[in-house]
Formats: C-alpha cells, structure tokens, sequence
C-alpha cells in the first residue's frame, strides 16, 4: 500500500466508527479518563495539522485558532490546552464542524503526500497514522466505559459484542535459561519506546498458551479471591475494599448468573472466553491465587512465537521503564511515549480493537494498575 | 386563559427555548448541579406523567419503564433515581425519543383536560405547569452555566444578552416600625412555602428604590472589596479565597476593562445595569461595605409595592424557613419545598427568564449562599 | 465577687480542668474542629495578651513573638495564623511552657486590675472572661471528641459522665399570640448577638416543658426513623446517608443494648436521662416524626421562664441572623460573633459544662446543622 | 556479638532516640505517613510479641488484649488495626506504659533468648532486630517531618543536623557490558527482597563516584528546573504544580539565601553537602537537566565496590518488583515486603540514620515516587 492508500484508508475507519453515533453521542464526559467522540475526532485531525501541515504546507491558515487550545492531548510543546477532565464541556465546534475540520486537513494532507519527498515529513505522516490507530482503539474503549455506566446500556453494533474471544490452545510452553535479544529489530515503523534492542537474562520459565478464561476466573471468584488478602498486592487490596470491587469491570450478576455490558447489549459472561476488563490488580491476584505468576514482558516476548496472542492486552508484570539507550525525540514528539514512564505496568499482545499492524511481539502497550477499561486480560507463567 | 391554552402555552414555550439548540447540545454535564438541556427536557414530561398521568389514565401504559429513574429529580416517593451529578451520562432515550416521549404525554394530557372534571387533577396540572416554569429559568441558567465555562464561549441568541436590565429609578423608600401581614393572600396559584399568611412585627427602615449597578459594583471591586476581611461572613471570606472568586460570575478583564460572558456571547460589562450574577456572599459584603445591609424578606415584601422589581432575584438576609403554620403537603408533592428549609438564603423578585406570572412579590426563591448561576443581584437597606 | 476575684476563679477553674490530663493528652487534633488542650490554654491567655495587656500595659515586652501566630484562633485583625487544622502540629512551647506563659500574663493582668480604673479596660477584662467560660465548656466537648473517638475510649473523671440529666417536668406551656420582647435587657454582661432588643410577633403555640428523653428518641430510632427519608431535610437525608449516622454520637450497640462513651467511660444509655449529642438534622427528624416542630429562638425565650432549662442546648428552628440594630464593634473585638451569622442555626438554653453566669434566656449559641460534638439536645413544640 | 547484646543493644538504642524528647511529643500526627513517637515505640515491643513471644512462650499473658489492635502496623494475618491515619489519635496507653509494656516483652525475649536454642526463634529475633532498626530510621524521619513542619521548627539535638554529609570523591567509574549477578550471596542476615540471586546483563555505562551536591542542585533550581516540562515526567510535573514544589523538602528561602529545617534547627544550606530529601521526580528531572539519567538498581549494585555510598539513599529508575525465584514466606511474615511491590522505585545505599548493618549493597530500599520526607538523594549515570 502506497503512503496515500494507508492515509486514506486510516483515516477512513476512523470515520467508519462513527457510524452508529448520533450527533447526541459525541459530547458526554462523565469521568475524566474517557474522552467524549468528538475529542478523539478532533483531536486526531490537530495532530496532523499540528506536527506535519504547520510544518510542512505553506502559508498555511488554520481553520480556528482555538483548536490548538482545545485538541490538544498533553503536549506542552504545543502550548495551553483544556484539562483532560473538561474535554466534555467544549460545546463547540459543532460535530458538522469536526468533520469539516477533518476534510479540510486531509486535503491539505493528500496533497502535501502528492506533491513531497520529504523523509521527515513521512516519518510523521507514518507517525500520526499509528497514531490515529492507537485512538480508534481509546475511541472504543472509552465509548464502551461512557455507554457501559450509562443507566441504559445503549448498542453500539448487535453484531459486535468484541469480548466472547477465545483463549487459544491449552498447554504451556517452556524457555531454557539464557540470553535472549529484546526490542523491535526490522525496518517497519515501531515506537520508540520498543527500540534499543538489547540482551536480557532469563532464568527458566514456563508459560502458558492459552488465556485465563471466565471459567477459570468465576473459579477464582467463587473461591473468596476477592475477599482474601492473601491474594493481592496491598495497593490491590485497599484499591478493591474502596472501590467496592468484586468482578471485572461490566459484570453484573442477576439471579445467580454473571452478565456483562457488551457494545451489543447486556449478555450473558461465555464461559470459554478469554477474561476480560481486568486490572492489573486483579490479574496479579489471580496469578497468586492460582500458585503461578505473571509473566515478565521480557519473557512474554521472548515466548510469544510459540503461543497464539492478540485478542487481550496482557498484564506483565514489568514495570513501564526505558530500555538501555532509550532516546527521547526532541521536541513535541518527545512528549508521546518517554515522560508517562512511571506507575504503569507493561502490557503485551494487542486486543479485537487493536489495529492489526499494531500486532507485533515488540509492542508495548502500559496502563496504571487500577485502570481495567482496555480490553485486558493475562496469562500466566512459572519459574521452572 | 383555559387550563387548556395554559397548557399548550407553557408547554411549548419549553420548545421555544430549545430552538437554538444543536442535538450535541443536550446532553454535557460538567458540573453536578447544571443539569443538560435533555435531562430538563424530559424530567418536565415526567412530572406530568408521574404525578397526573398516573393517577388520572386509566389504564395508562408507560412508554419506557426506565424514565422514572432516569427523569425523577429528587421525590423519595417515586423510587431510585440516577445522581443528580450522573445526569450527563444519560446516553439514552435520544434527544428524538425524549421529543417522542413528550408528545406522547401531550396527548394523554389534553385528552385528560378535555375530559376530567376534578379539582384534584386541575391542581395538579396547575403546579405541574408552574413546575415547568420554574424549570424554564433553570434550563436557561444551566445553559448558560455550560456554555459559559466552556472554553468556546458558544452563542444562544445574538440578539439576547439577557443581563442589561436597568436598576430602577434612584432614591429610597421609608417604612414605618409596625405590624405588617406577610404571605400569600389571593385565589391565583401559589407554592406552599408562601402560605401561612401571617404578621410580623419590623423595626423603621429604608430601603433602596435601585438595584446596585454595575457601576457601583465595580466601585467595591476597585476599593479593593475582594481584598478585605471586614466586608465578607467567615464562610465568605473563606470561599472567595478557596474558589479564587475576584469578581462576579463569568465577568473577565481583558484590557483593564471588563467583559462578561452573556448568552448573546462576550460582551463589555455596561455601568448601568443592574449587577448580576452575584453569590450571596458576595451581596452581603457590597452590602457592608457601603455601610448599609440586605433587606429581610420581609421588609423586601412590605415594600415591594413601592419600587419596580423583577428583572434580577435579589438577595434577602432571610434564611429560608417556614412560616408559621406551614403544612408539608402528604406524599411526593410534599418533597417538592419543605425539605429545602436549611442552608439556603431567601431571594425575592424575578429575573429576565422568569416566567411572567412567577413575578408575585411573596414568591420566595431560594438557594445557597455560595451559588451565583441564577441571575442575581441585591439593593440595599438601612435602619432608620 | 470584685473583678479581680472574677479573674481568679475564672482562671484557677481552666486549670482545674486541666489537672486529669497527662502532658501527652495536650496535643493530638485528630480532627479540625476539635483543638486540642494545649492549644485552648495557650488561645486563652493570648486573648487577654492580645485584647488587653498589649494595649494599657505600658512597655510591655511579649514573651515570645510567635505566639501571636500560634494561638490567635479566627481574628483577621490580629494578623495571620496557623490554620485550625494544624493546631495539633504546634510542637513547641512545650505544656510547661504555656503554663508559664499563663503565669506572666495573669501577673500583668492582676497589676492592671489593682492599678487601673479604665472602663473600656474593664468591659475587655469581662470579655476576656467571658470567652474563658465558653473555652472551658469547648475544652471540654473537644476533648471528649478526641477520646470518644480514640480506640481505648479513655477516662477522664470517673464520676462524672456528665450526660445523666434529667429531663424536667413531663406538660406542655401554652404562649398567646401577641407581640413579645426579644433580647438581652440588663446591667450584667451579655454578648453583642443578644442586643437590640426588639419586639416580635408570635402566633400562639405550645412547647413542652420536657426535654425529649433517651427513650423517647430510642422509639424514633425504633420505629425506622434514621431509614425514614419523610423524617428528614434534603441535606440532612444526604448526611446521615454518607456518613452512615443510626445513633447519637458517642452510642453504639452491644449486645442489643445501647451504649454511649461518657467522660467517665463507656456507660449504659439511662432511658430516663435528656437525649444528647444530636445534630440539629437529627433534632428536626425527631420532631417531624413525633408530629410537631422544633421551637424557633424567639418561642423559646418568651416561653423559658416557665420551665426548666439547662442541662442541654436545645436546637431551635431559627438561622443564626442579626437581631435588627445589630452593632458590630470596630476592630478585632468586631470579629467575635457577627461574621459567623450564615449557616448555623441556634441554641438555647445551657449545658452542664457552661458556665453558670453562661446560662441565661437570651443567650444565643449556634452550630453548624450536621455537628453534635456539644452537650446538644431538643424539646419539642406545636402550633395551637 | 551474641544474640543476646544484640537485642539488648538495638531495643537500647531505640530508648536513647527517644532521650530528647518530653511527653508531649510522642503522640501528634499532623499527616498519616509519618507516625507518632509513641507508636513506633509501642509497635517495635508489638512485634516481638506477636511474632516471637505469643508463639514460644508458654502460657504468655498478654500485657493488654488491645494493643494488638493498636500496633499492628500492616498485617492482615494478625486482625483488624488502626488506620494508619488515626495512629495519632490512640490517647491512651500513656508514654509511661508504653514504656512499661516494652519493660514486660523485654523481660520475656530474654528469657527466651537465655533458654531455647532454637532455629526458628532465633530467625524471628533476628527479624525483629532488623525491623527495629528499620523503624528507628523511621522515627527519625517521620518526627523530622512532623517538627519540620510545626511552625516552631523545634531542635531534637543542636549537635547533629544529619543533613550535612560529603558528596564523595569526584569522578566516574565505567563498567562494561556483560552479565553480572544480583541479589544476597552470604551468610549473614537479609530481607527476602534481597534473595533469589540471579544474571542480569547490562550495557556499558558510566556512573558518578560522587553525589549530587546541593552546589549543583541549586544550578538546576537557577536554571528554572522547576519550571522547565522538559525536564519532569508527566506524573512529577503535575505533582510539583499541584503541591507548588520548588526546592527540596525542608528547603526555604529568606533573604536571598537557603535555609533548611534540620533536627538541629534551622541552618543555611551547605554548597559541599549532598543534596537530601528529593523525591523521585525531581531526582530524575535533575538527572534529565543534566543530559544523563539515573541509574538502575543493577548498574548501581555492580558498580558500588568502585564508590563510597552511605549517608544517602539513592533513587534508582528501577521499579520495586520481585527478583526470579522470589518467595514470600507463609502467614503474617509474607507481609514483610512482598506486597509492596507496585508503585515504589528502588532507592540504594543508606543513610546517615540507617543502622550501620543495614548498609549493605544488596539491600532494597523502596518508596513512591512523590516522597521524600526520607534522606534521599542521587547520583547520576549515562550509557557509553
């Protein structure tokens, strides 16, 4: 696929996601985490116009000068912005006018892809492009979150429920001890968070091929993990009892029975599929309950061709720290990856909602231990 | 006017008010106590559904079982309902069904109009229309609220500002110590907190033919009226310090001059109007800086005959409490103000967006010292 | 008694109450409102050093100039100050330290009064002793906050509970409707917020002669009251909602039974004695479901003379608000009542650990509606 | 040294802290983090008993049924306690029998140590020991943040600042690439984090033979450190805007000059002196201003024969998470470490207040991010 066809076609699903929104839907903020659709709508038109058209078109005049206040993530570079909390009070532009905006970039951007050669300007064309796949996966997680504390449960797709996954092939797999190469190796696009390639040590491990399923999780459930201190890290534990936790997120129990908000509706939890909405709190004390452990994101990697992976994102147990070598760009796009390395965990694989050329075995993803609204489940592992 | 026509009236004045507004417009909630546009919009068609069609339909079949939780606003009567402050994650009915949803209840209304002869039903048609009115200041006020902290400063009508109303002829009026009847005394409508008609006994005072203008009010903030414990309450004082509170709700400076947020958009403060948007504290430290105080209700009632009122609620030094003899009405209508009697200041008069036929001067609106959304101001009193 | 016996008793009496305490008991504050011992024996001293040594001793040299920001509790005029909150972190002077702080301001006042004969000196002297007296009764409710709410439930005198008092005579006292005199009309010392003595006009009522008793409120909780939301304001059903309040504070329930913590230690809650340590939200809810009312301020001084008070402040149906005239004196001695009139409701009546020369019928005491950490209680009334 | 002036001189040295200090000082607890004198010292007799005497004394009489409720510190298995928050508020038992109860285990352990010669024991005693000198670190950094923020700021030994320690010899040391091994590899005592020796390889990299110094640390701060984004991580530039941080903890500025709060009083900052009480964002905006990083726990552990350490401990960018093989021990003593392995980054080396056994190169210090109440400070490495 030339450049062109990749710009259209991401920027297109991005447009496809939107379908089965009514201009009501965009707006809605009701906690600080979850953007509102027209945000992310938003926002991923500025991150074109921002780091390649003020750049590269000339003579370029924006279309709104509040934009760059209002859409702007958490780049400091790029000056002011709305708190993240209050993305849901930006009662204009209108949704017509997003997409408006949005037009008007691409076309600027088409042509731009037309008429240049710069090596520059594709980096970041590529990069705002895996940028824009990295939202279409928040858009959905946060329209779920949005939708699944809703009163009323809306449909977002009855044909699409994106949680009844399978777990893959039962059995484990084991890694001798020894020096493995870690990081992204290839001449595609990665982040710069996967680069600096470098030697870990492993002691001996086994890991499993298959996710943790429901069934193994209401076993979990049903034996007291929730109320048994034994089981959890004790940021967990406090985290639960304040919380009032007692099941992964969007499950519900009626007469007996585990049901879980889905984007097609309330369902019934599929026994045989992968766990799902976990936190990283919850996936550690399953792994303890269960006698075995999370698995490092080194040993995730370093297994991951000998197991089926990319329906979850999977907790590791790593913490979210620079490889050797770690360089920050400079400037904005410095800002993207290098300064949330602290207080999040590691996350592997990919998700159903995940791009699928985000699918690699480098790739890491990270989250705070409390947050379960990806779709996030685990595997587990053991030293041998 | 027929109940009929009162009907009608009123109740499309509520669409009226709607017409400026965009579907993305319904729905954002940013702050607990602004409720959304579609929220007011269908909790007015279920007050009539809840307390009126109930009752009087006979075998009335409800349109959507979930309403009553989503649209009670705060009648323990009628069951659980969603946090006020979870009203902008109300994602369903769309803004479409909650249209459907009120004319389906018009129907069933006017049918019942046409039909019903009882007094009971008329009385309480009568208070679910005021009900309504009530609502349609609030709606207007929760707009505003929305827009004007939202970073946009988004227009409701180029043509209504809605905040230069004048003060009032200059000069004062002069009552003499004695016993005066205070209450409600007529055959219209009227809410259960105005009954009870009674006397009270009131020591000579003056009071003030004038609201306190902008003028006069930028004259305190210049004097350094923020900067001076002597002019506020404790609770004052310490609220404008916490809350950063500078000057009156949603003026800004720019320029050394200043501006205000008004539904026409952001338009320079005029000297002559009447001050607006004023939190009680923030009266009653104008009000003891000018070496003067707030009137009572009931001075403010005594002397209402002799002055125009009606374009601002003005701020009484009456905490609102029964009167003797008040009577809490049985069953959910008896939540609708008696349970209100604490923590809240008495204002008297009427704003630019109060219904017309709620500008009787023994209305007694009330709300809490610290909350300036509603349009407020104050004029002033003396012993003599 | 000559002003300087006044002085000593009053003084000897604060460290009377002094002498159960261990130094350690002088400091913890684990909550804001409750300011521990060694802070309210350091404030009390400084108001003399403040208000009175420091302007009519001629040269006088402080004895440490951080006291001033140390123990100056609310007074703006006096300059800035540790906030209330962290009163408990003041590590130093130690408690020996603040006793002799004591000393040198009780020889310097004793010096004043034997050689100075200036009534403005005098009328501070009596304010200063004034404010001793209402000290020693918060010393007291403080300190059984902190070691109510400490695990051990500590002793300070074990004979005295101080929460056994009687009731008064079971009757009921009828008032005619007609205008009263209200305020403060006398030679002695009285508060500025019982001045301006004015005429009010009653509807006729009755009120009982009885305070509501332990077992009376036992029914109310009983029969569902704190589950009830008719029985309860809005704010009030909010409260005891969040903060999970089923009982007077101090009680809990053994073994079916009701205890509460005294002074004395934990004690079985005597049926006969006044119901204590409610709020004026707990107060109201009784009332509303015993079918009457709380009494407002002004019934219950036209009618005190004609039962017994004085064991519990008993909360009335009255906001904290100025009586007509009300003067605030310039300066600091200004701050001492006015500033505080929003949001608080008043008492009535006295308490057992008030002052004696504390406990007269147009003594305004006032509290915010939700606390219940002083002597507090209810008697109830009805219009006739 | 026997087992036996062991305990009797680590249980001494715990009394000899508490030498300058007068009754009134053990109890308050402005924040939940640093407990009260009192606590550490009743908690450090609490362990022994609980973990020792209860289980190998015969027929052991326990001195007060509550003290396990009042001391426990974080052990699930050992039952309900006290918030952490609410140490402050245990008003009784006094200091004096908190003295009497460490007299009373004192007695017991004795005995023991004198009469069972058993393995198990003497591990636990050995455990306690180590947990005694952890808290007696703990004692001196949590009453220097409660005095340090009393507004007296008062002196615990005018003799010993603890702040002004050297920085070490200047210099780098440059480690090559390879596999080197980590973790306890001894005889004597260690904690369980410690254990599980096990491969790691590293890259080159180059480490500072010497601290940060307060010289160079002031240079950041005139750089405008603190107002640079570039130079914090996310979480540590919201953290330093939210609660106004522009120096280290205990630094102020008067005159032109910096001052810090030290337990000998307030003392001008010493240029020569390692820079003290950082926290971990700010260490590592330091260490990004300087253009290289911090180092890991690993790099700093196989460096750390090369460079003297000990009076600081070293904020590493490594997360404190288990080592391969990590085994938590069964029952209460599981809770030691393991639980804590989330949120924390690792601090090495030791400081001026740490026991002098504690001051070995395996050992794992951890803290959160944002705190820095401990003597914390950094040296600096960079890759080659």
């Amino acid at each position: 696929m030339t450049l062109k066809e990749q710009y259209i076609n991401i920027r297109s699903h991005t447009e496809t996601l939107c379908k089965p929104l009514r201009n009501e839907d965009y707006v809605s903020q009701p906690v600080y985490f979850a953007s509102p659709p027209k945000w992310h709508l938003a926002h991923l038109t500025w991150f074109f116009e921002e780091f390649v058209v003020k750049t590269f078109k000339k003579d370029y005049q924006v279309i709104n000068a509040q934009f760059n206040f209002l859409f702007n993530s958490y780049y400091n570079h790029a000056g002011k912005r709305v708190q993240r909390s209050n993305r849901g009070g930006i009662i204009r532009p209108t949704v017509e006018e997003v997409f408006e905006y949005r037009k008007y970039i691409d076309e600027v951007m088409l042509d731009l892809i037309d008429t240049l050669d710069d090596p520059v300007f594709k980096e970041l064309v590529i990069l705002g492009l895996n940028h824009e796949q990295q939202h279409q996966e928040l858009f959905m997680t946060d329209l779920k979150h949005t939708w699944g504390h809703s009163p009323t449960w809306p449909i977002y797709d009855q044909k699409a429920d994106l949680v009844n996954s399978p777990c893959g092939k039962l059995g484990s797999v084991k890694i001798n001890e020894g020096l493995y190469k870690i990081g992204y190796n290839g001449d595609g696009f990665c982040f710069d968070n996967e680069l600096g390639r470098h030697q870990v040590y492993l002691n001996s491990f086994e890991i499993s091929t298959a996710l943790i399923s429901n069934a193994e999780f209401i076993e979990f459930i049903q034996d007291g993990g929730y109320q048994n201190f034994n089981c959890w890290l004790d940021e967990g534990w406090t985290w639960i009892n304040e919380q009032d936790v007692q099941a992964p997120l969007y499950w519900i129990k009626q007469d007996d029975q585990w049901w879980n908000y889905t984007l097609a509706g309330l369902k019934p939890v599929q026994y045989g599929a992968a766990v799902c909405h976990l936190s990283f709190f919850e996936a550690w004390a399953f792994a303890e309950w269960s006698g075995k452990r999370l698995p490092t994101e080194f040993e995730w990697e370093v297994a991951a061709d000998q197991f089926d992976w990319g329906t979850r994102w999977e907790w590791t147990n790593s913490a979210y720290l620079p490889y050797p070598n770690f360089k920050k760009a400079p400037g904005a796009i410095g800002e993207y990856n290098g300064k949330f390395m602290i207080n999040q965990m590691v996350l592997r694989g990919a998700s159903v909602v995940t791009a699928l050329n985000h699918s690699r075995k480098t790739y890491r993803n990270f989250f705070h231990p409390p947050e379960r609204w990806q779709f996030t489940g685990l595997r587990i592992a053991n030293d041998i």
